[in-house]
């Protein structure tokens, strides 16, 4: 038999932050596509759009006037997920388990400008953001459990409006995910004495081979079993727990790495590149976590080009998920990219 | 406080069969949709394509030549996720965790008809397709310990072929899902003395609220903890672990009802529904495992009409999946759908 080679043999990676597998199929990168094309988002918006309903100064779906922001802009979403006044109640058969969830469903205006996504804006715009992640954190941190700060962007990730923004929903009990990394980061800490994370990313930074872009307090790699295509965990290269415990400097240096990502992923296919990204701060039901590592995940589903995505379907839904190129190959095409964002040299 | 209203008011639910959590949230489907629409399915193709490479007698991307076939058609995929012929290789470093697989991926053409997909299929040609996923699980659990047959059904799902047509891809490990049910289904075993399955269908039956259709040996329910909007778990209304212990009543009533379902999905928005689906026989590793359920997964992304879908994105990814009907609603919805396709009734 032939020796192993990762980039010829399908094989199975174990991601140990949600106990879940996932199916490296790098030969199959090769087939031909017939299927569905992206709609690409347009090249050029307007700064200000009087039909947005985030824009500033405009009148919502809910009849509220927007304000004349001139930074970021929060407000409770129109059709909130969650809400605060939900009566208790639950039901324990073993089979229909249920009970009722509170909690808040917040929008993120980045900035006034209906055409700056995060990779446009300047590092001061995002640190901006990077000051509202926070801040969103730490006060529904104290009344909720979870906190979860995220971004859709791109219409192909169910964003409804093209105005660049992002989420926050707060809720009681810990989500899924949540609960499900908790207990990884338990046991490993339990059997290694030290937080998964950290070690994780000591390992990365000494292989060098999947790490995409770093500064002296952050860290942005591929990670070893990415489901993805061009998927990225950023990481703090320093001990962390939450968002909330940022300081000055990594507030600032988390502002540089955003932007250096996200130039970075709109270069791969001269497009806005669409993604879901979020944050996993430590939940606020206990006081000290030292097991924790505050992270967050980018989930970009473009496989081939500004057009052609990766489907997670059939198999991934019934089986585990499946990717067609490694995670070296992909960090590998991101590594070499300019960092100056393509718009910026196009004229 | 208000009494508890599940369709006003945010709850969770709990899936047993995936130990995970799906947030509900009903007061949410009132919300604008500013977003991306689906490109629709054309309503007339042609009953046989020379461009295709699935119709019979074509060539197809490999050079090979497809037979003049007059009912299924089965054949290795030509970009194969999973190969019989790689080396054994794993490593064990707890972050760094991977193993080779060694599998096939193959390809099942339900008929040779490029334009009639399964709501489509008489009942005789439709229990053709339900032999073949038998003789299939059958053939490739003598060699793999895992045989998943699914269907990829509309652009949306990521088929890259409008040629009516499912997969098989089987491998020797328990991929992610299978894992977790297995765990699942044995718990509850352990403390119930019954299987969950089982124990659900009876329950549901009596209850009746999300039964969408039934025979006499099948359940179509929208299940408690449907995750998609118009999700289906389909169930046995007797005791089975797999596919290939059907015998030939249950296999001709196998056939009925998924006529039934998909036709029901047709009719729904007046459109070739698109989903996902996909078999959960055992697993082909022990002899006898009465704690598992046989049962198929429909999920349909479709959410508000032929055009509009639920995105589980941001949110869902980070947190857990979120709905924005109740599976009661959802249910009641498909329940007065009419029995006859609507293409049949429209002429
Ligand atoms: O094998 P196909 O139909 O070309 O591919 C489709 O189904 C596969 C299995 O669910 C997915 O991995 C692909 O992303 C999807 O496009
Ligand atoms: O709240 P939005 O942006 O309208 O909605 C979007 O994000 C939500 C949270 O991930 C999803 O549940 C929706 O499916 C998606 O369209």
């Amino acid at each position: 038999m032939a020796d192993f080679d990762p980039a010829n043999h399908p094989h199975r990676r174990y991601n140990p932050l949600t106990d879940e597998w996932v199916l490296v199929s790098p030969h199959r990168a090769k087939r031909p596509w017939q299927g569905q094309s992206q709609a690409q988002a347009p090249q050029t918006l307007p700064a200000y759009d009087e039909t947005c309903f985030l824009c500033p100064g405009n009148t919502r779906a809910s009849g509220d006037k927007n304000p004349d922001y001139p930074g970021t802009f929060v407000f409770d979403n129109d059709f909130a997920a969650l809400k605060s006044d939900t009566p208790a109640h639950e039901n324990a058969e073993p089979l229909f388990q249920m009970h009722t969830e509170q909690g808040c469903s917040r929008v993120i205006c980045f900035s006034p400008y209906h055409n700056k996504s995060l990779p446009e804006l300047t590092d001061s715009q995002r640190l901006a953001v990077v000051h509202t992640w926070i801040e969103q954190t730490s006060l529904l941190g104290q009344r909720y459990n979870w906190v979860q700060v995220f971004e859709n962007k791109g219409a192909v990730m169910g964003c409804s409006n093209p105005h660049p923004h992002g989420q926050v929903w707060a809720q009681q009990h810990l989500p899924t995910q949540a609960k499900r990394k908790r207990k990884q980061f338990t046991d490993y800490f339990k059997q290694h004495g030290c937080s998964l994370l950290n070690d994780y990313a000591q390992r990365e930074l000494d292989y060098g081979e999947r790490v995409v872009r770093s500064n002296a307090d952050w860290m942005a790699v591929v990670p070893y079993w990415a489901a993805w295509p061009f998927e990225i965990l950023l990481l703090p290269r320093f001990e962390a727990q939450s968002l909330t415990e940022l300081e000055s400097t990594t507030q600032q240096s988390l502002a540089d790495i955003i932007g250096q990502i996200t130039i970075c992923y709109d270069n791969l296919f001269n497009t806005s590149f669409p993604y879901s990204m979020g944050w996993h701060s430590a939940p606020f039901d206990r006081d000290s976590q030292p097991e924790w590592g505050l992270h967050a995940h980018f989930f970009p589903p473009l496989l081939r080009s500004a057009s052609v995505k990766k489907f997670m379907v059939g198999y991934e839904m019934m089986a585990e998920a499946q990717r067609d190129l490694t995670p070296e190959q992909a960090a590998q095409r991101l590594q070499v990219l300019p960092t100056v964002h393509y718009r910026d040299t196009c004229y």
